[in-house]
């Protein structure tokens, strides 16, 4: 079976026993290219379940995913709540979409997606826009946006901040980078479904170089934080005492006034629900690894950035830390003192 | 002359050629211990000399200062607009004073003012106040308190935050460590006449825990904003679109959104001024060296923290960029990828 | 033309004119499969040329080469004094060599030699031994060995330690990972005539891997021993006296003792002779590349390593430095304390 | 009683029961000042104690000791074999003594036994030789020096390299500081009988400033072989044969041939051995604090000292670690991996 109707409406549930093919250019086939066709979501994980969700739910066309995990899938479709069609691989969703979303763990998997047998590139239809929201090497990144171009197909990286519960809420940040207006026009259509800032960056790729800037300096703030908690705690101070004399002075940032990595300091953070909920370590380090090679290929010095990269490492060796929010480099540096 | 009127009033023209000691007993001779007491003020250097005319003018009581450079002295009393008296040494000001508010560079100037031949304590007042806002060693500042009380007098530590500008402007934050509420409450009204935030950080030696650890964290988030924003650059972002999104995402901190290291990021931040008017690069490695102290006596672990020290001492090593903002590390690491 | 005689005796002047298969087949033909082949050796750059010599000097079998550069090819067949064949590409060369030795600058270098079009895969014997020198990503390296055993081939990584002097003077130090026994004395036999001492690492991949570690160790101790030595010249010591102290005490190092980055301590030492002559700072540089993409595959975090890798990240920035002996770093440190 | 002996000769028996300066005067009164007096030894703690031994087993003049610790003279008159007199404070024995040597803990001690009450400037000789062989403060070291001097004595810095085990075998080095040569030939003597090597530096302080540099070079080493052979283990090596050919190449360095940090690659070495008997981590932590201190006040950058300072100061927060020999920190950095 290349697909199978979640909802099963008369229509679906015909299909459900035929061809895709079939059913598909019945329902396309007066379609402009690109411009009438579905919108494709690829990769229903903890953030894109959420976000397709969203997506589903504020539009109009046809709606089609695809996800190699069929447990993803029925939970998806359990939730949608309204029609949505599956595809069997990627190249069938792109056969039916002129705009497809893309959310995927890594790299890898984002050339696989694209690139790979059955990828999207087998079958993209003439002007769809690609969507890239994943994290990814700016190298990769690249080459799949050209490949995209090369076989008739637009493309925009559009990388997310703010996290599952942004995801959850609708309230996330796109960092888009596109060839022109035009293409960024068209994804923010899109995207400010999902989330509530949709930022131009520049240029193609600018968006994955705007995420892992971001997060490098994150990372550093983090690290800093807890450095500097850590050690007014151990002069004495009062750790929220001393959180609310530097979020109104020059220490000010976000790792100290919305995400203080000291337990009881800011009742909403992680750290004050026991390092859950957050950002894991073990995906600060793979950002972080993203900018190590992005620092290396443009040969960029980083200091502070590549000890913060190496600490994360140390730390994510530590399965429990791994999975922890990545606020939790304050008990490896101050748990020890007291072990 | 032991001592000489700036502002000649008829009184003042009288002592200008008798002894200091006569004219100070017949003025304060019925006042009460302390509570009658002038307002003295030791250190008109780059920040206090704004700071005492500041107080200066909003302070009713005979205002008494000191400074070992003449100079310094002159050119207060020029601009102060208002009586002022100078003392010849710390202990003369101190036999007239309720109130001492100290502003000197470096801890030994702290110890030699106050426990010095000549110094505070050889005249201090039964429950005279030392307000010392100088930034220095935790354990040099503590030892001062406690000499303080145990001649009869009443300590708090009351670092500032702000720069000169702040001085000037009046702005300033204070971070106050006192014994008790009272100590504090008398130190509030002075130091609110200078400033705009006096904040209560906890017990001696509070203030100046809270003043390098949010230096320390300065520190760290300016070097860390530094090398995310010269890898952005370096990856063809444009630096200011880069700085709009990161100081609205988590990346954001006072060194990216108020003191942009980038120059014509932030128009006011020094980097758009030649990197000037800010706080200099030999001033901050002075507190990272106070960081490193009370690190390393409360063995506390600084991993950034200690590079960033050492990479403000190594850019110090260069006499133009010592003299310019912190923020000039961007240059130090950028301007280098030039060359 | 195919392939041009170096060295045009009689039976080469001959082949010049004609295919080289035809003339191969005539000198190969009553050969075992692999035994009776040619010595191949692509990559005659500068530490390539003086290998090959060494090794063209020894060797009793035709003596073939391939090098991109056709200037490379001339000096090299120019200077060899010996008969030499120049093949037209890496397959053409495989296609008569029962052993290939390459040197190569970089990972794409090796991928596209041996897996490119007219790379050796097309043109290797069965059971041809290749023995790749190049010091590349350990996962490049498992890559291509694993293609060259597929293609029938057997294959041994064995970079080298001893620089350009070393492959001058035939003193080289061979690291060499081998699937078995077999196959690391098949290579010994002929890197033996290249360099002193040929020390087997382990499995396949394991040469790359000790040469990667053994040169972060450098990296370490060269920076080490910097910081060392202007911490003592700064504090009133005789660099001299200081090196004889710590070379007979527990600091003791290579770097210190042998290549000590103060000049005229050693005066053998790249130091004392302007920093030329020994192990560039870009190429210092590119080993710590691999080395952190090897920490970063197998999850190893490196806190000084990471440090170093980016001090000479900074450093290869200065275009001067950057092609100095990486004992320069001394410079880097110091320099900057006069300036 | 003043002074009590430990080992009951006859006269000495007499002096137990009466005044040591009789006794004293009654051996010492002919003496020349200084020349003839006795050899004092301070501080018979750990290193003390085996050196006191071997300077005792070795000395015709009378030999007085003092340690604050009853039981540390306890143990050394009883172990010591020979006749030992004992004084009742530092400058006791200073009035008895040409030649001091102190072993000492840390600066505070150092300024205690010296300039303390009842410390050695009581009761110095004219010409007495102090010999401070405490790893101490550049600074305090060089207090106490000139303090010495101008109460008519003189003086050497002479810190020791080699650990418990060089001085119960009497192998230690001493790193020599001083004056002139003629102070130099005079502790050499006495140095001569408690190690194997007594090196002249420079001038006075130029022990403690070899000492240190040594030992942050020591350090550095020690971090980058954990750092390198952890990585080597990791990407499958043997870790004996990674260390075979490091110690043979560029890498080598005595925390790799003599101290390797991984267990069983040197039988001897303190890692086969449970990381017990060699250099404690909060010692080796000590000596980093007195390179910060002497970096900062020389205004030296130490990149990777810094870092490896605060690594020792994050392993010394566990009580296991802190009493571990230093090499432990490849158990810190590869037992997490594992855990």
């Amino acid at each position: 079976m290349l697909s199978r109707a979640c909802t099963l409406s008369a229509a679906r549930a015909a299909r459900a026993a035929g061809a895709v093919a079939a059913v598909s250019s019945a329902r396309f086939s007066t379609a402009a290219p690109a411009a009438g066709g579905a919108v494709g979501f690829i990769g229903l994980g903890q953030m894109g379940h959420h976000m397709a969700k969203h997506l589903r739910s504020k539009t109009d066309a046809p709606f089609v995913v695809f996800d190699k995990s069929g447990d993803a899938v029925s939970r998806f479709c359990a939730e949608a709540g309204q029609a949505v069609d599956v595809a069997a691989s990627p190249a069938e969703l792109a056969r039916q979409s002129s705009v497809i979303v893309t959310v995927l763990p890594e790299s890898a998997h984002v050339q696989e997606v694209y690139s790979g047998s059955g990828g999207i590139l087998e079958g993209i239809r003439a002007g769809a826009l690609c969507i890239d929201s994943s994290t990814i090497d700016t190298s990769v990144s690249a080459d799949v946006s050209r490949q995209v171009i090369a076989a008739g197909g637009r493309a925009v990286d559009a990388p997310i901040s703010g996290g599952i519960m942004g995801a959850q809420a609708g309230t996330l940040t796109f960092m888009v980078g596109s060839e022109d207006d035009a293409d960024f026009e068209r994804a923010r259509v899109h995207l400010a479904k999902m989330g509530k800032n949709v930022v131009r960056c520049g240029a193609l790729g600018a968006g994955q170089a705007a995420k892992i800037c971001n997060n490098l300096l994150l990372a550093i703030s983090m690290v800093g934080t807890a450095e500097a908690m850590n050690l007014g705690v151990r002069l004495g101070l009062d750790p929220a005492v001393l959180a609310s004399i530097v979020n109104t002075s020059s220490g000010r940032c976000w790792a100290s006034d919305t995400a203080n990595p000291v337990p009881d300091v800011i009742p909403t953070a992680p750290s004050s629900k026991g390092y859950s909920g957050g950002f894991k370590t073990r995906l600060m380090l793979k950002d972080l690894g993203l900018v190590a090679t992005a620092a290396r290929d443009s040969k960029t010095p980083l200091l502070l950035g590549a000890l913060a990269e190496n600490i994360y490492r140390h730390m994510s060796s530590s399965p429990e830390l791994a999975d922890q929010d990545f606020s939790v480099v304050y008990k490896w540096l101050a748990g020890r003192q007291d072990a």
